[in-house]
């Protein structure tokens, strides 16, 4: 492991995170909140001024391969969030483990929060946990590379470590304008939420943070009842559309941008998510309708539910807790789908689900006729045996993430449903699972040990499970 | 498919069902049950008939492929269940479709009931329930194969259909050889335990009920509170070490009976198994510690609660249910782990969940160190791609089948735990799962979809899911 280069690149990445506190300082000077926008400086400042520090080290060496990529984003990540959650710990009740957990939550968008009452917090910190989100969707390293000058193939392990998906594909053939495409298509379809939601008559700040939560797919609250306090339909639909956008791979968006729409709608994971939103959207409100007065109400909350857990963002207009079993299965199942490879979405991801699915339908017709061969296809090419193994050992890293973390958390009292969907819905990257973490619920009453696997949790959804598992692995810092 | 075939060989099948519900009815004319037992004969005596018109009638092609071998393990098992459920509906209270789900729960060795009240069944009844285990424990076709003569390529695709594991071992070069020595260690280790049994005090007829509830990995309780109504430390011990042996590849007997003691030592499915087993035995000790009054009732409790479920035997002498949730969290995932390959038990298998878990670690290290040659290795031998993505097939369907099932049964208004554990049970096929249907509750209460549903997933469970989905796949019955 060349620690050296990692470190070095760690302070790049701090020296970024400083400057972005910045803006959060700036909105408590808006709104007259000095003392609490004073603290956001002073760890800007103290950010900058460590992360400057790489400016003046350089390391010995340059060498950056797959180890160094998967420790920089599992180093950089937990690093962000122990600095990042150093105001929100200084601007509100917030204990630091507390703090860090909700900057994790912000980061790594999942958007499950430890606050009772969001209301009560200034808007620099309001400001803060939504803008994490933001960073956080299209990933922190993504952007320091689309500022910074890398050579291609170290660019790529670094990429490869965050980005979702079971491959991370290249649109163009130099990385750093890769980086600056997808963040060009983020910054624009981000904007124009804003322009449509301050259009529906939203306020410009809850506008704001609103379309950060749902372009990182995060889904931090910014009011006691969630998106449903509005009242507002259009805010509603607009959101829905919005989620949804967000979870397709972005460089559909990129095939769109230069004329080749047949390219872009041609994408079987993009139909595959499209049938399972209808499937998800006509199932459940035909099970929810009786509770409802009116087909239309039912439809909207069900496709802003629907559009909410798959996309892993976790807003919340209904209070899906309290709906059928049914729907609550079709519901879980659905955060454990997730978003399409590509896009700011948690989850397993759509692209995997089919290839596994396709994998088992293609046993069962080996069982039948063992001779014949049996290949399977995604996205009109041949997923080999080294991307099945590879798909297994992922599903089975996952499977046991899950058990240990879900073993660790009913040590604490909660229910089984609630230790369960705590679980899913960290590892997931979702934010609200049912009862006790439902909708309307939140973490605050989690053991400080729940609260720290969940931050695992977290972050190993977020980063695919590998970055964070190879830290645990001791061969990966042999020199 | 050679429909023409299946048939002969199903015919085959109930001839053979009619002579098992002999001794049955002979039960009931020892207890003096004439009504009863007459139900039984007639059953018998029709069953004899209709399949001795297989003797009559020859088929015109004896081609057995893989497709036929599927669909005689699928039509077979739920053709003796649909017949074995007669004498039962006559002779009890249950409805037909509660009778199927009984029998189906007997044949599977699942052990789940519809009866609220066991005790209140007549002797016959009992003895034919559990018989049901101990004839489905080891196999109903291997059962024929042992002693109708069938040319060897044939046999092996009946045998890989029906025999649980990832891959059929063959002990001896020719297979009704084969089967008659894996019957004569099954019959032996039964005598064994019966006699044991008997020492310790139990009565003769329900020392021989246990004994095939035990061998079959079944768990259908005689008493009202199952084992602990007879409260014998001896019989709760002797039960608990049955169910571990009963868990074991029996390959590993035929290793030891040749004398090759060190062979069946070496394998590595067993010392996992052991490892599982001590490391759930010793947590969940500590975890229920404060909730017994002494070390050693909490010991022999939960070793048994342990074997019971590992074994996915589903016999209970402590009511889990009751338990806290991480003890509840070990032993759920004991169901979904489950036995060995090639021994009666159900669940995933030890030996699949290692390959996972192996396969998973590999792909870590790849991530890590790309260039390199990850190999895995299970008893001693290289995991090739093919089994690789056999076993990725085999978990992929396996989630499905999970998942469509649960969706099916929570349209019925019980608690989630209560649908999930319900599916967990009756497709690891171990019986109790908690809540309404933990070891102290029963099925009974269930609609009849769900029952249908679960008698799907027991059938599916115990024949490792292709036969039942090849049944469903048009393609297998194409001439």
């Amino acid at each position: 492991m060349n620690v050296g280069f990692v470190f070095w690149i760690l302070g790049k990445l701090i020296f970024i995170e400083g400057l972005l506190l910045v803006p959060s300082a700036l909105v408590g000077l808006i709104y007259g909140e000095y003392f609490q926008s004073l603290n956001y400086f002073m760890t800007a400042v103290g950010l900058v001024a460590t992360g400057a520090l790489s400016f003046v080290f350089k390391p010995q060496s340059k060498i950056l391969r797959a180890r160094e990529g998967l420790a920089i984003a599992g180093l950089g990540w937990i690093a962000v969030s122990l600095f990042g959650a150093l105001p929100l710990t200084l601007c509100s009740e917030a204990n630091y483990i507390d703090a860090f957990f909700e900057i994790v939550s912000g980061f790594t968008t999942t958007g499950a929060t430890i606050f009772r009452e969001v209301e009560t917090l200034c808007h620099c910190t309001m400001f803060w946990r939504s803008f994490t989100h933001w960073i956080g969707g299209m990933g922190v390293l993504v952007f320091v590379m689309a500022i910074l000058s890398f050579n291609d193939s170290r660019s790529m392990h670094i990429m490869r470590a965050e980005v979702p998906g079971h491959q991370a594909g290249k649109l163009v053939s130099k990385m750093q304008v890769n980086s600056r495409i997808l963040y060009l298509i983020y910054v624009s379809l981000t904007v124009v939420e804003f322009v449509l939601l301050v259009f529906g008559g939203m306020d410009i700040f809850d506008s704001m943070l609103n379309s950060f939560a749902t372009a990182g797919t995060g889904g931090f609250g910014i009011k006691n009842l969630g998106i449903g306090q509005y009242q507002s339909v259009w805010a509603e639909w607009v959101i829905t559309v919005f989620m949804l956008l967000f979870s397709i791979n972005f460089n559909l968006y990129y095939f769109i941008l230069i004329g080749s729409w047949r390219e872009a709608l041609k994408s079987e994971e993009l139909k595959w998510f499209g049938r399972i939103v209808v499937f998800a959207v006509i199932s459940v409100t035909i099970n929810v309708l009786p509770l409802y007065d009116s087909l239309s109400h039912a439809f909207r909350d069900v496709s802003f539910s629907v559009a909410s857990l798959i996309s892993t963002t976790g807003f919340a207009t209904a209070n899906f807790d309290l709906w059928p079993d049914f729907s609550k299965v079709i519901l879980v199942g659905l955060m454990f789908i997730g978003a399409c490879s590509g896009s700011t979405g948690g989850g397993i991801k759509v692209s995997r689900i089919v290839i596994m699915i396709k994998t088992a339908i293609a046993q069962v017709k080996k069982q039948v006729s063992p001779r014949s061969v049996q290949t399977v296809k995604f996205e009109k090419k041949l997923v080999d045996s080294s991307l099945q193994s590879g798909i297994m050992g992922y599903l089975t890293v996952y499977i046991c993430v899950f058990v240990v973390s879900l073993a660790i958390i009913s040590l604490d009292s909660f229910s089984m449903v609630t230790s369960f969907t705590s679980v899913a819905a960290c590892l997931n990257n979702i934010g609200p699972g049912l009862e006790t973490v439902g909708p309307m619920g939140n973490y605050a009453d989690m053991s400080v040990l729940s609260k720290l696997v969940l931050s695992f949790d977290m972050l190993a959804g977020r980063l695919e499970l590998f970055p964070m598992l190879s830290l645990l692995y001791p061969g990966a810092w042999r020199k």
